[in-house]
């Protein structure tokens, strides 16, 4: 299932905060609105909130009355800043968004021309999102044998991408492969994404998921009951991976125990320029 | 303040699952009260346990309408088996129950003195809990010096006792001798005894408090903003502690940090006879 479309003039996503309970499905119409869904962490996941990042420019592009290239041109950097604005942390968004300018800026033509390299280029990571997933996932999956347990922490699956996920596209990688793995989800206080987020998917996907409070990564742990951890990432730098708290406590019980612990991330979430 | 009272064949104590929101206090008059109460945690913490047993003990042979010291004593057997259907992991319920029942068999004389009796053990014993504190307290404030920052996890406070704490009386020993030490506790979910308990008793006495998620315990270690961990315990075995889920976890990270790991516990804690 696509967490985000492009549907001439709306983007269309699941509102995240009001997950499992209810499917609010959000229609974005404008550059505000987007970088409001960003802010409110109703768009959330660093693949996701990218591509969100991209539609927002789409959205002003499609809807702007500007009649010259240069003043669409303008319109586009001021909506860039305003989604800059929403979410430091993802380096996604940033990548998103300069590469659409980019592509506005180089793109030869009036300003019709430019407002449709824009959507096309939108649309165009989107796609892309749901293909590096896909291969993040058939690499991945080598990682794991049948019968594995892992555990994830908070959400890096379809909902915090395009489709089909980063952490959790190795899992499901595996099991369309055929490998009976299992997955432990720990809650992921304060916002719950890993009992909100990932056990939905995965019950809704059928793959057999175990739900734990985060302090219990220990005890599981220690009682043999997981093979590997996976996780996704807000960031990748020179020297750490950055993302969601509690992934660090993940990782030193995971270094404890001897359970190999992997990152699943696509190029735009790597930020090799800077160090921790 | 004390969490639990004798007032003459009623039982005062406070539900604690209503804390912090409500201070709601229970009236228990029957060894069913005591026992529902122990069940469905409305009384939690090892060492007050143990003391609510006993008190369910002297409930049961205050309103007994035995005329013999043969009923009485059956009466308490039975009694005593109701209460340790309760709560298997507190080893103090166990030792409380026994220690009330040797009583009532030492005591020489009819129903009457063992009556007496009986509930004079109880009320000794919560005497005892409260001193036993204390010197936990005096005791264990060495190893806390001027501005440590001590983590705690679940609670070990005033609300796990009939007074001052464990654990917590380690951190209220050092502030009442002018040390300025900070407590860093942990939600401690499912039920949230950190959040609920400890930073509620510790903000109603003034000690710095600040409340973290489970899986921020890592972060904050890492960032050298914990000089100590101090715990209570559930039951303290040959070769382990028992205690909330969660406490080893913090134990690994401490360990991995460098940071002392203290579990502050009464005698009554004490199972040597066993392993884990």
């Amino acid at each position: 299932m696509r967490t985000i479309e492009w549907r001439d003039g709306v983007v269309v996503t699941i509102d995240q905060t009001r997950l499992p309970n209810e499917e609010v499905f959000l229609e974005l119409k404008s550059v505000q609105e987007v970088a409001s869904a960003i802010k409110e962490m109703k768009v959330r996941g660093a693949p996701l909130i990218g591509v969100t990042a991209a539609y927002g420019l789409a959205l002003a592009a499609y809807h702007s009355k500007a009649k010259t290239r240069e003043s669409l041109l303008k319109e586009l950097e001021a909506s860039a800043n305003v989604i800059r604005a929403t979410r430091p942390t993802a380096v996604n968004l940033f990548w998103a968004v300069d590469r659409v300018l980019k592509r506005a800026h180089e793109t030869v033509g009036d300003h019709e021309a430019v407002r449709r390299a824009v959507i096309e280029e939108a649309n165009r990571m989107a796609d892309e999102d749901v293909e590096v997933n896909r291969r993040i996932g058939r690499n991945g999956s080598r990682l794991l044998k049948d019968g594995d347990t892992v555990l994830t922490h908070c959400n890096a699956g379809s909902l915090a991408t395009v489709d089909y996920g980063t952490a959790l596209a190795v899992i499901r990688s595996a099991w369309e492969e055929g490998k009976r793995v299992s997955v432990i989800a720990d809650e992921t206080r304060p916002k719950l994404q890993g009992a909100r987020l990932t056990a939905y998917e995965l019950m809704r996907d059928g793959i057999p998921v175990t739900l734990i409070t985060d302090s219990m990564v220990g005890y599981v742990m220690a009682e043999g009951l997981v093979d590997k951890v996976i996780v996704g990432a807000d960031r990748v730098v020179q020297d750490a991976v950055i993302n969601k708290i509690g992934t660090y406590t993940v990782a030193v019980l995971a270094h404890e125990h001897g359970v190999p612990f992997y990152v699943a991330a696509p190029k735009s979430t790597f930020d090799l320029e800077r160090k921790a």
